[in-house]
């Protein structure tokens, strides 16, 4: 389960070669590592040359970049690298959630008619606040302006006060800056105080109060010095509009909204949500099942800046698991109990702090920590998959929602919060979100979205029932017979039970609201005793929803995976695991020459049949610099074809992070490598089969 | 290659069980028939019961059908089943085109500013004609409406003629219909000729001339039997608008629309073209290559209504493959020639005709057919890949695009066109696009799209070149300098040799075009002859576009896959390939009791670890009713654990097409079923391995 980052550490704990990089040292041995150690780690870590990687080697770049990019922050292309890595960490969450639970995969659509977030509750709340520069009327997001620029008179203040300023904090709640660089200037200890409270609470400010503390503090816009006007909100979803204009507005009963005003999906979950009767009666009318979607969804943010973790459009993968609100146990909750995992809670927050325990599912569960199995059980299965990808669990954690963050018919949230340069990142939500999507779409379309179960042992209960005879009734009251009806029906059981001794007796009368007296005889009801036998209990799921954000996992990942040889800190090396490496295995020709062509076309097919993908680079360069290339791409075996592959049929193979390289029959290599790629054995293993390479080449 | 379907076929004539299914043989034994005989089949095909079962079982449904579905026709969401086998489509294009040509993959965003499809062409021609109802505002398609009212008409005229009205026209370019049923009214002879002939260039009439049509001859809303008004274009891409609105109009030189008006991509090519220079370094300047990108579309169609084959959003698998203009040849192209297909070609239709021919695509590209080997080399691969999902061969023709229906740059263009209940549809475009699209972004932006090629022989060549003494220029001349080193430098050889022999004579005058005179001397400028060296040949690579519309290819697949036994035509059978089929095992335990448990759970997890994805069903129904619901969802092969199982350890193996059982131990049945699903072998195989099945069951 753990396969993927423990892989990485133990290629550091070789004991085939002696000379290890030390970087691999500080990038992945941190398990063990003091607090203050992994702050440490983060911060050796060469942010330029990373991105100075990703960009030379089209992992993403910013999309239309030769129409000069302007206007369209918040939007990358994927390049190769970029594409199959996605493309491989996708297949691998398809295996361990989709195929491993037995999940339905949905494929539903982006364009969304208006009303469907009018009921979830988007149009009216998926909003951020945002103000403008009353000068050069540019946008900014509210809280990020506050939080900017109360962070940089903070770090003036410690420069005044001759305490270094400190390097940016590692936590992405308190970042939300904007600029950011103040003078010098010693603040009041009063003052610092303030500040501080309130960059703590930053998420839980109104756009009112965000106002307020622009004016009370006299907050600007830091790029240009000019006040900003008053907060706006400023919804998030893109807006389009579906068929030619004029097009029968209003002719759809469920549509307040025009008929044609549509937004694209900020979340897939809704188009979960609507086929929930088709799902559950796929699933045999069986419940707990869950439904699982990854796709493109957007956010029309207001100032993008922070590369792949804060864009306009992404790709997620999203899982909702409908369960018994009365029994959120997990039937396989066993399997993840003695998973330990670092938790920050919602009282911590709440008192200020951000201290994390370190405790297992099964005790967080016990002790109410963490509010059900069901919800345990999936954080568990998040955390496997991460470190599955390749995230270093030291930079893990998960964080509670506090109260007022979370919404209000939550019962429990929890996002995976991954470190990375510009703090800890929310790269995955975990939440309980009770029965609130399943009803509210029901309450609007009339549409039960309900599950129906049969009881084993039906419920039988008693109660007086009027029973009328609709003939005389209509002959009666006329047009007030339905009033009648109402009235009587409306009774509580010790009045239905007076209203029945009375009958007994002859005739009584009964009142409406407005004083408009009925009289009542046998002729019309009686009132009789009736055994009710319940055998089918109805209910609305609850909802446990992991989601997961690709672009910023994808992104923390090729982070963490960063490092550089000591002798050639140019280049990078990415140890991406091999199960999501974008290539797995290089084959080198030492040149292009023709006498090479059969034996790279026989071993590129025989790991194509193995099921392993493998690319050929026969560039007119030297190979190592090819295998430096491919280091910076995360390739993690590379096998040279040289002379004397021609004359004896053997060749090299070698390891990406300690570029240690060993030999072989063609043969013995192919199938070393098959293994090393599927995970069944690792690099110490491939070494006990393959003796160490001598550099000596046969030559022509 | 042709696995997929050949593999369906040889189920059909299997030798090891005797009553094969009547059905099978008409839905698939069609490789061999008459064009007749063909659309025979195609008109057996039962097509409520077809979709019945599609909407039963959740391959599809109509997006927001719980919202009444109105006003948002055109939008599917894809329940479990259209879901895996869309995956596994998806997977398998990924084998065929990305990783057996080593393309390279793209991931590139969806929304998209204006000005990229403003250079394009998008803005201003993608779009269809529209008339609206005059009295109801009821929007339609221009050319739907014509071609429908006209086809109506000539459908009544033949039952007036007492000719049966024949079934709807198997070919999708006459059927642009909208409404039709005429009354059975005669035509004049000569009225016959002319609605036919506008109905073969329905494609070709601009806006006035659809106008026109609908005033000559008097049409209709066919729902309304109201007028309608002139055609009026709409643009058929969904806008939206990028940011807070305001934003810094006009900043970025390249946008004329406003900043922050966008479009969704209506196709994923444009992504392709603008990473045309990143694609090309990380190709290491390297040309032929391509480029390959699977990912959503939008299109905002006028009126969809054929269910998943006219949609307003839907996935594409689209391939750029640049070449070099000079050299269209293709280096694996001996591995396709003798591929047979059938073709129309364009002179044929324009001559008013759509018979086809069976020709080997090394003919078609020798005869000038088919104008390039690169362009038949990826028809051909594209009609492997079709048959490789299980598309019926005998279904599957190339069209190639007649003269005035491809856009001027084209060289060439093929539809793969797929017959299905509603005709010919285009699922595949294969283009040759010329150098057009790199070219046009290329000139809107500056940044140079083009191939620099090192040239063995550096190409030599001499010429007069003026020389300036720029100081003096500018001291005689001022601000018209400039102007006088125009005039000069334009001028052609000749011309600049004459000005050579005045310069050497002393001075000389130069006349700007608005009657300016420039007196030119010896101290101004010298003409002198150099040589030049060009040892780069820059170039613009051309482009071959396969572009797949996969929801297309999917439904068409669906199609030629169903069928129903004789004996139970209420439910029907999906003979998809294993290679495509969603789930690919079932295991039926006798019933959810416990003893079958580790069994169950055995088999399921040596099929995962094996590769096979496979699914239980232990509801509460009889086996056979478990294995008729996964006929209807198209799974290849059954497992049946029962009290033998236990006992024994043997198990049977069911084949869906034939119902055929056999017996074998556990181990031996799951080796046979991982062959029978990787392909590597057939039923007869199997069935020589595995003894017939006698029916009698261990019992408790």
């Amino acid at each position: 389960m753990r396969l993927g980052f423990r892989h990485i550490r133990s290629i550091s704990s070789y004991h085939c070669r002696i000379s290890i990089p030390r970087s691999l040292h500080r990038s992945f041995s941190t398990t063990t590592m003091a607090a203050s150690e992994v702050n440490k780690t983060a911060h050796s870590f060469d942010k330029a040359r990373f991105e100075a990687l990703l960009n030379r080697r089209f992992f993403y770049a910013p999309a239309f970049e030769i129409y000069g990019g302007i206007g369209v922050a918040g939007l990358y292309d994927y390049g190769p690298p970029g594409s199959s890595l996605q493309a491989n960490i996708i297949a691998e969450w398809r295996k361990h959630f989709i195929i491993e639970e037995h999940m339905l995969e949905l494929d539903t659509t982006i364009m969304t008619p208006a009303s469907v977030f009018e009921t979830s509750g988007h149009v009216a709340r998926f909003a951020d606040w945002m103000v403008k520069d009353t000068k050069t009327g540019d946008v900014l997001r509210a809280d990020h302006l506050v939080g900017g620029v109360l962070e940089a008179r903070l770090a003036g203040d410690k420069e005044a006060r001759g305490l270094a300023a400190a390097p940016p904090a590692p936590d992405d709640k308190k970042k939300k800056k904007k600029g950011a660089k103040a003078a010098a200037v010693k603040l009041d200890d009063e003052v610092v105080k303030e500040y501080e409270s309130i960059l703590a609470q930053l998420d839980n400010y109104s756009g009112l109060e965000l106002g307020e503390l622009c004016r009370t503090y006299a907050l600007r816009n830091p790029d240009t010095d000019n006040e900003v006007g008053e907060p706006q909100q400023f919804n998030l979803m893109f807006a389009s509009s579906i068929g030619p204009t004029g097009q029968h507005p209003g002719e759809n009963q469920f549509l307040k909204l025009p008929t044609n005003l549509s937004y694209l999906r900020p979340e897939t979950a809704q188009g979960h949500f609507l086929n929930f009767s088709r799902l559950l009666e796929f699933n045999n009318g069986r419940i707990p099942f869950a439904s699982a979607q990854i796709g493109r969804s957007f956010r029309n943010e207001i100032s993008p800046r922070a590369g792949l973790l804060r864009v306009r459009e992404f790709t997620m993968a999203e899982i909702e698991h409908y369960v018994d609100p009365e029994d959120k146990s997990h039937e396989r909750f066993d399997e993840v109990r003695d998973i330990v995992l670092t938790l920050l809670q919602k009282s911590v927050q709440e008192s200020g702090n951000n201290g994390t325990i370190r405790m297992s599912v099964g005790d967080a569960v016990a002790k109410g920590i963490i509010a059900n199995e069901t919800l345990g059980y999936f954080i568990a299965r998040i955390y496997q998959f991460l470190l599955k990808i390749g995230i270093n669990p030291a930079r893990l954690r998960f964080r509670q929602h506090m109260k007022n963050e979370m919404a209000h018919y939550a019962a429990d949230c929890w996002d995976a919060e991954i470190q990375n340069s510009t703090g800890w990142t929310e790269c995955v939500g975990c939440a309980d979100r009770a029965a609130y999507d399943l009803s509210v779409h029901s309450a609007r379309t009339g549409h039960p979205l309900v599950v129906r179960q049969a009881l084993k042992e039906p419920i039988v209960t008693e109660k007086e029932v009027p029973e009328w005879n609709k003939k005389a009734l209509g002959k009666t009251f006329k047009g007030d017979a339905g009033v009648v009806q109402k009235l009587v029906e409306a009774l509580e059981e010790p009045e239905l039970l007076k209203l029945k001794g009375e009958l007994l007796q002859g005739a009584t009368v009964i009142k409406s609201e407005d004083g408009k007296e009925f009289q009542l005889t046998p002729e019309l009801l009686t009132i009789e005793r009736k055994v009710f036998k319940q055998s089918i209990r109805e209910y609305t799921p609850n909802v446990i929803e992991p989601s997961f954000g690709l672009g910023r996992i994808l992104y923390t990942l090729l982070e963490h995976s960063f490092w550089a040889r000591e002798q050639d800190v140019e280049r990078g090396v990415l140890s991406l695991p091999s199960v999501v490496a974008p290539t797995k295995v290089l084959i080198v020709p030492l040149s292009a020459r023709e006498e090479f062509a059969p034996l790279v076309q026989e071993v590129s097919s025989k790991l194509r049949r193995a099921g392993v993908f493998s690319r050929v680079d026969d560039s007119n360069t030297s190979i190592g610099k090819r295998y430096a290339r491919n280091d910076e791409l995360g390739t993690p075996f590379g096998i040279t074809v040289d002379f004397a592959s021609v004359q004896n049929r053997t060749m090299t193979l070698r390891e990406r992070d300690t570029t240690d390289q060993r030999i072989g029959t063609i043969d013995e290599v192919i199938a070393t490598v098959v293994e090393l790629v599927n995970g069944s054995i690792d690099w110490n293993a491939a070494c006990a089969r393959l003796p160490a390479y001598d550099g000596v080449q046969a030559v022509e």
